[in-house]
């Protein structure tokens, strides 16, 4: 039955995202919106279309052998589609965009974490606002990433500020929760464990940083000269189970040291890209992402409970912190390219504040991670949700333009 | 955790194959025996490395989370592989060998069954003896395939007749557990059940051979004027999404109708073969596999516990299996393919013979259901496993000879 699953979401999704295209809107957002008529309406008593039963973790019960086998297969989507991103992006290219970059993220957390804080006087609880504004935090590097490739602006300076901007800020995003964590948990807040997380995080980066510019093509002329000796045929794929082994390995690495997997995909694609085009990555991994990546659009969706928006506070609240979350963002990150950059024009700093606004995957993480411990009500992690999927699906279509 | 496993698996199988390949063994076998050491060693009390827990479903404990991940992605290992078989070979070249196909795959069923059936003087019991033997019946079109590609063997006319014969001997592998099952249940044999099977296998199989002949010409030559007209870039992906969507179209299907899910995608490739070659698929489609098929590899080999192989019995029983399983359908193949065609000569039907042997995941399949139903010992199910794993490994450096 896992099979059929797979199959009939994977037709649904692929569907749904050649419907939009046709109607000139990424298709991603008709995945997203598969992902919400499953979850919602096909969706009859937990059970879809009869065909397997499913029980929604955002519903508090453990999570079924189908949920986590979907789960799984959405994870692995977003791994490869950052991997996939990394493998465009440069090492040196993104060196070159440091400092704006850095700019756009640190003052596209900070804008929308304090007017976060803001959601205090909805029920005076400092704790919800805290993690309600964490969740605000992050640009999901993987939905922006997505949209530019979609554009074929890969190579273009606003796409490289976008994206570093994104992997910074998603670091950042670890260290907010990181300190809300720590301030919420009985002990108080640990200076200990910030730093732990900040060193930790910066060193890492900076390692694969260095080992880019040094040790990557010392290796590939190593390699090089082995698979030449080699025979021909079959060598883009034996390259590509190189290129698979490489984003598991820093995925797993970048998890084991406390980050989120999809920074380490990242990274890893980064090592690889000045060979992307050479071993033909670009095709061979790209279509291991197309594979993996519907699941992820659609388990975004799938969060999505409409039966929760239905009363009128909720629904207020969610309009007032979508509000808050796009214009916090992009006045942030607009104010960031600015200052970072003199020479920058309006239109680049407008390009780059509303690719900074998709929160997709990030949010709903920290908002599980609040239900979980209690510092969040149901209501507010439909808000958070709805939130992320409204940014999502808004900020594609004002890119474009 | 889920990650961490698959990732330490995948290099680790990719390790192992490698490691083989230059030892001029085919890296599948590699594959397995790393899927055997981690079972058997380096797990230790049911915990790989301290990295995650699994209980392993032959010791009839329901299987954790970790574990059933593996066996969805080993699945999908299987699926994919028999679709990149089936994008080799075009219906019309299996069509040209279904003679001699039909032959091999007859005698090569009938032969093992019959020589299983001795089992019955083991320990007197017949419904044991029968399980045994229908467990020694179907070749595993996965690993005999895969050999042959990595021969680069596929447009061989022994290559087309053993694809051929595999795939029909894997349909009459599911009416023989389907006659066995009927004969061992206590409602007795019910001839309709069986006639049941018969009828939607060779129905299906039917109309997938006149939708290839009739269908899909048109069809293509519709989606051609459209893909013409499109963009051009991204075209190979497109064409990848739409070929994943058959696969797993195909394979619903067939497990709908009661036949293995391989079967399907192997009809499901067969569908697409004229434009693999136009439509970049043996590349794109052939990473997704390679992606994916380690796992199968490693969770044939996982599935042998040297534990149960300590008593003498055992490997006595084990011994005799193995040898009347490479005998049986050694015999049963070279004799199907010399009566059928009087031109072949002695060598063609030798190779034939070897390419038979494999069993791999249809004989351990039909062990699980045997456990399962109470119809087999565990003891048994080792011997069953171990004659798997032990012709799997044996046929590919006969068959390269």
């Amino acid at each position: 039955t896992v099979l059929i699953m797979l199959s009939v979401l994977f037709v649904l999704a692929s569907l749904g995202s050649l419907i939009f295209e046709k109607l000139g809107i990424p298709g991603l957002i008709g995945q997203i919106a598969v992902g919400i008529i499953v979850a919602n309406i096909v969706w009859d008593g937990g059970s879809f279309l009869g065909l397997f039963d499913v029980v929604m973790p955002a519903e508090g019960v453990s999570a079924s052998l189908n949920y986590n086998a979907l789960a799984i297969i959405s994870e692995m989507g977003a791994i490869f589609l950052l991997f996939c991103v990394g493998l465009e992006t440069r090492s040196c290219e993104i060196m070159s965009v440091g400092k704006p970059a850095m700019y756009v993220a640190i003052l596209g957390v900070i804008l929308p974490f304090a007017a976060g804080i803001s959601l205090y006087f909805y029920d005076r609880n400092i704790v919800h606002a805290m993690y309600m504004a964490a969740a605000m935090v992050a640009t999901s590097v993987g939905v922006t990433a997505k949209v530019i490739m979609d554009l074929k602006a890969s190579n273009t300076k606003e796409a490289r500020i976008i994206i570093g901007a994104a992997v910074i800020d998603d670091i950042l995003g670890m260290i907010v929760l990181a300190i809300v964590s720590g301030m919420t948990s009985n002990e108080g807040l640990s200076i200990l464990s910030v730093l732990k997380v900040v060193f930790i995080s910066v060193l890492f980066v900076m390692a694969v940083f260095v080992f880019c510019q040094r040790c990557v093509p010392w290796l590939a002329s190593c390699s090089k000269k082995r698979c030449d000796a080699g025979k021909d045929s079959g060598k883009n794929i034996d390259k590509a189970v190189f290129a698979i082994a490489v984003c598991l390995i820093m995925s797993t690495i970048s998890q084991a040291l406390g980050l989120a997997a999809i920074i380490g995909a990242f990274l890893g694609g980064m090592m690889l890209a000045d060979y992307a085009e050479k071993w033909n990555l670009k095709v061979t991994i790209g279509t291991i992402t197309s594979f993996f990546l519907p699941f992820f659009f659609l388990n975004v969706g799938m969060q999505v409970k409409l039966s929760s928006l239905t009363s009128v506070s909720v629904l207020m609240l969610s309009l007032y912190v979508i509000i808050l979350a796009i214009l916090m963002k992009y006045v942030g990150c607009y104010i960031g390219a600015k200052i970072s950059d003199r020479t920058m024009d309006r239109k680049s700093a407008h390009i780059i504040g509303i690719g900074m606004i998709p929160r997709a995957e990030v949010g709903i993480i920290i908002a599980a991670i609040g239900i979980a411990t209690g510092h969040l009500t149901s209501d507010m992690n439909a808000v958070i949700i709805l939130m992320s999927v409204v940014t999502t699906i808004i900020a594609p279509p004002l890119i474009g333009k």
